[in-house]
């Protein structure tokens, strides 16, 4: 059965660099990948804050937040 | 041709919670895995920071530094 994995970003030179390798170094045979835009889907904020993001790039990994570097705050994005 | 993934961390929570799940969620079909613990290691901390690295734990994947949530910074493990 696959996990879910939620790479969240926001097109920030450090988002482009943390998706490009180590969202997509991802098992993709283990974990099922969703890359979302936070600065585009605004309306998943909420979602990424609930899952404990603070900042993005941000990997969310079967209900787990991991802070990939430091691109923006949550907060910048609203 | 495999890619080179070396995961550096101290032992602590912070850094055992993104072993478990990060750097254990890389697709070991492209990635050659390698895990070290500057506490025990200490002669690896100079090739750590050659790569970038100022804070465990951390993702060095085909030599860029991804630093996952913050344990510990590597003065710390001197």
């Amino acid at each position: 059965m696959t996990k879910q994995a939620v790479f969240y970003h926001a097109g920030c030179p450090v988002c482009v660099e943390a998706e490009q390798n180590v969202a997509l170094a991802l098992d993709r045979a283990r974990y099922d990948l969703e890359i979302v835009h936070l600065g585009q889907q605004k309306g998943r904020i909420k979602d990424a804050e609930t899952a404990g993001v603070k900042s993005v790039p941000a990997l969310v990994l079967d209900g787990l937040p991991f802070h990939i570097n430091f691109g923006a705050g949550l907060d910048a994005l609203k």
